[in-house]
């Protein structure tokens, strides 16, 4: 197998490599033959003896390749570029007062086009800076600082359950990352190759991980010893490349993404398997109790699970504006599959002379969360961050102030802002003045901050602030005595709305069928879809090819299963599986939907 | 300056790829007509064309490197390979009580073999396993506490200064890494290339970063409208890559390092200056407060400063052991380098009209401390730990027990440990009942834990428990009332004493001179040395080569600058440079060593 591979990566990357070379050279010795063709000082050996050369390496290029060799023109094909957000002039709005107000805002609206919008709102709130890598972007504090709440929550939570974190390189051997076959099958297409330092070609290809399976267990291989170096719990908080070849999306689908990788390995499958779920409840708690975010926690079908595992747990969230779903984090138990490729074993204390398997997980959660809280969260005046993560909670603006009393309530307007960070809340104030108050609020508006202070002197005069809460506008006067207190109340109050609301919406869309006709017409009014399934590969793959929908506006994806929800429907499950042509029995209700 | 750059690198490179491609159809080539050669069935013709390709491909080599082609023997020589610690038997050793007892301690003694010492305590400590891919390591959750200590500190310090975290990518295009000059001569032989992806050829080789000022800039400018987007303070915490073919050692020098890299830009360079020097004391604050070691603060010869900055600043520890000097973290001032490289600018409110460029910093601390903390701190036990950055600050460990009171007594110690945990201490018990007492006392001594608790019956019934201390090896009975609070004092009391001594080390290995024979003398002494600098890069390396010694134990290398001290010796600087034949005048007192 592994020969296989390497036959199969090596040749073909040696092949190009040395056509490359060739090109190089033919086109060098080609010039050099126009050369001596145009001197006349040039003797007819010469002359010969570059021709010959020039054909020698065409024939060694058609010898590589099995290709004549072609005119530059006609060899290279470029990828396609991936869209950048069209830049706006700033667009002029007539605001109720009357007055003219430059408007910062989106200029696209979420139900119109929600993918222009997402680019929009992502760069205009500072959380991406695009780059002139491909599928690479810039992760902004605006967007980082929710990135570091989720480290600093998950991380805790994962210490309590006494993992331990580390580091192990980026850099994969080929011999260690083909070592297991189903795994390799997975990621090869999308690994990334160094194959030069400096100038220096290395003998070997080294490869960046897409994951770390096969880093980390040649060294399990060797902790392991007796049953009791076990348990090994251990992650890494690290970056990892995926060379897709997809249309990239920021967050969502990106060539090198930030994640942890949780990796552990037991002496028994029951105390794996409860850690399997005990990660899963984490990873529940990000989406529930930090983001805001419903989900639906399941087991993946044997076509979407991970390759190389025995089974894979998700939480499923929903996304209402194009109405799919979107696969949150996933926890996978390995069985013994990566334990007996790299024999992490040790004599059985209960059979003697016999070897035992560790039992091993892996788990993992990357910025794709930033993304699913943006789509799922933010509105035609763009993001709405979830108090929890959100890098600013509440922006204190001074408001209707002329020139003689700046001063003070300027004053008023810093300890405001300094008594609520005193009192732990993540608050900033704008007193800056080259812009206006209307400005300001767009501005932090689009940001998505969870609250806006106005401070003005009527307010001041009643020992009060207005308060606007940034996802539903409301407006409310809060009194500045116990206002820390008060503002963390009303924080949570916001978690709790923005959760609400977004269940609602899942819940709206959420619909049960038997039938596959009533499928294919809920997939198209943006439902995802609990089905009885069988839950066999190949009905999967029917269901999604059935499903799939071509039309003026193009093709629209078809289902796949986002999971199998660990909470089942209360209806009796019907004996068979919705696909009208298996003649399977179905095993459980599936959640269907179109997905990212 | 970009062209000739992407000549003399971009023309070597080519080089490279067409001679090793080459050199591959050669041999294939040589193989053919070897092949043809011994197949009477092949025609003269046939056997001629392969001839002729052969001697076309052999011109075509000598074209691309000027060399002949000659035999695989003659022309590869692989890199020497890095030493791994020697697997020694666990050795046998006649304790006092005149039991036999299997120790685990280090084979090799700090003075005798450094190197060897180092790496036995590196992985016998498990802070490190080795990795099949050459100059990485795997740092294990015993380094990569001390790492996580120091990154809360440090990021912690660096916020309250305005400074945020963000992520940039990890690749480079090739055109924003040769953007500035001095910088990429720096780092271009160390760069690792990715040229594939799965099994496609990338249309244009993209770089790792090896540090990001290239990566960022491009975004600054961007960023950079007005005088009011000023200032830009980022930092991220992240891996970078420099393939360096020197020996690697773990932590010191390896291929992929950790580090956290900050990079500020200001409207004016009082600002961004005032930041060097408060970044610096940051990183004397990590050194002195953290891992208990003293560093002298200075500022870097030319020779020795980041390329492409205006100056840098850095904190320099002393390595007792070997006499060497070893670079802490460094803090560089760019000036306007980098701002009128990448156009960073705006239009200046002073000059109407006019750009103004920024101002900029950047500033780094690695992994690197970690291998100075354990070069500087550990002994012929192993490792000794820092108190404020050891994953386990005291082991509580059962001793003195028999089968009828193991109960009570494990009770109690797991009491002690919970009550010290309680009580904001990082405390772990050991109650493995296949290790005996002595075996877990080595155990932790190779593991560095600062303060041992043994609790025996005896203790116990007056009250106490038996602390030992790693450093010294001191014993002192501690009372079970008011413990966690003693433990905190006895915590600052170990690394003030530890910072003290390695202080003590320092200052009676630096030396102050003025005569070049002396200053050998010295440093052949294992001293750093103090001596009156020109400044200039010539002289540096003058001293260098008079300094560099041959001898029967191979050579050793010469002294080069530390740093030119911020606080200069209280003697007056004399007039003249040390190295004798040096017609310039002294502008400081510099730091020469023997460094890493």
């Amino acid at each position: 197998m592994r020969l296989e591979n390497r036959l199969r990566l090596g040749n073909s990357k040696k092949v190009t490599i040395m056509s490359d070379a060739i090109v190089k050279q033919i086109e060098e010795q080609g010039n050099e033959v126009r050369r001596l063709k145009g001197d006349k000082s040039s003797t007819e050996d010469a002359k010969n003896e570059a021709i010959q050369k020039l054909l020698a390496l065409k024939l060694a290029y058609k010898e590589a390749t099995g290709q004549d060799y072609a005119a530059p023109n006609a060899r290279q094909s470029k990828p396609k570029k991936e869209e950048k957000p069209k830049e706006k002039k700033q667009q002029q709005e007539k605001k109720p007062d009357g007055k003219k107000q430059t408007l910062l805002g989106v200029g696209t609206k979420k139900d119109e086009n929600y993918s222009e919008w997402y680019s929009e709102v992502i760069t205009k709130a500072e959380m991406i800076e695009y780059y002139d890598v491909s599928g690479c972007y810039v992760l902004r504090p605006w967007s980082f600082a929710v990135w570091e709440a989720i480290q600093a929550w998950f991380d805790s939570g994962i210490k309590k359950l006494g993992v331990k974190n580390c580091y192990f390189p980026m850099f994969v051997s080929n011999a260690a990352l083909e070592r297991e076959k189903t795994h390799i099958a997975d990621f090869a297409p999308e690994v990334a190759w160094v194959t030069r330092a400096g100038q220096s070609e290395m003998a070997e290809p080294i490869a960046i991980r897409p994951t770390s399976e096969t880093v980390m267990y040649p060294s399990y291989k060797k902790w392991v010893q007796s049953h009791r170096d076990l348990p090994i719990k251990l992650n890494q908080w690290c970056n990892v490349v995926r060379w897709e070849f997809k249309h990239p999306t920021p967050f969502l689908r990106t060539r090198e993404f930030l994640w942890q990788e949780g990796h552990t390995a037991f002496a028994n499958p029951s105390d794996a398997e409860k850690e399997v779920f005990q990660i899963l409840d984490l990873y529940a708690g990000v989406y529930n109790d930090l983001l805001a975010i419903p989900v639906v926690k399941g087991r993946k079908s044997e076509k979407e699970k991970f390759a190389g595992g025995d089974f894979t747990t998700t939480v499923e969230a929903y996304v209402a504006c194009n109405g799919r779903g979107i696969q949150g984090a996933t926890s996978h138990h390995l069985g013994q599959n990566f334990s007996k490729m790299f024999d992490i074993s040790y004599e059985d204390p209960a059979k003697e002379g016999e070897r035992a398997f560790a039992w091993q997980n892996s788990w993992g959660l990357s910025t794709r969360t930033i993304g699913a809280m943006v789509m799922i969260h933010g509105d035609d005046k763009g993001l709405v961050l979830p108090p929890r993560v959100a890098a600013v909670q509440v922006i204190v603006v001074p408001v209707g102030f002329k020139t003689e009393n700046k001063e003070s309530l300027f004053d008023a307007v810093d300890k405001v802002t300094k008594d609520l960070v005193a009192g732990g809340i993540k608050a900033e104030h704008d007193l800056r003045e080259n812009y206006n108050a209307g400005w300001k609020f767009n501005h932090w508006e689009l940001k998505g901050v969870p609250i806006r202070f106005e401070v003005g002197p009527n307010d001041l005069a009643k020992n009060q602030v207005t308060a606007v809460i940034r996802h539903n506008g409301e407006k409310r006067q809060m009194s500045l005595d116990g206002l820390s207190e008060a503002v963390k109340t009303l924080l949570d109050e916001i978690h709790d709305a923005m959760y609400q609301k977004v269940l609602a919406q899942r819940d709206s869309h959420l619909k049960t069928t038997t039938c596959m006709e009533e499928f294919k017409k809920l997939l198209d009014d943006k439902c995802i879809i609990l089905s009885p399934f069988c839950g066999l590969p190949e009905c999967e793959e029917e269901i999604k090819k059935a499903s799939t929908r071509e039309d003026g506006e193009g093709a629209q994806m078809g289902a796949k299963t986002l999971c199998i929800p660990l909470e089942q429907p209360k209806q009796e499950l019907p004996s068979k599986c919705i696909f009208p042509s298996c003649s399977h029995a179905a095993k459980a209700f599936a959640l269907f939907g179109r997905s990212y």
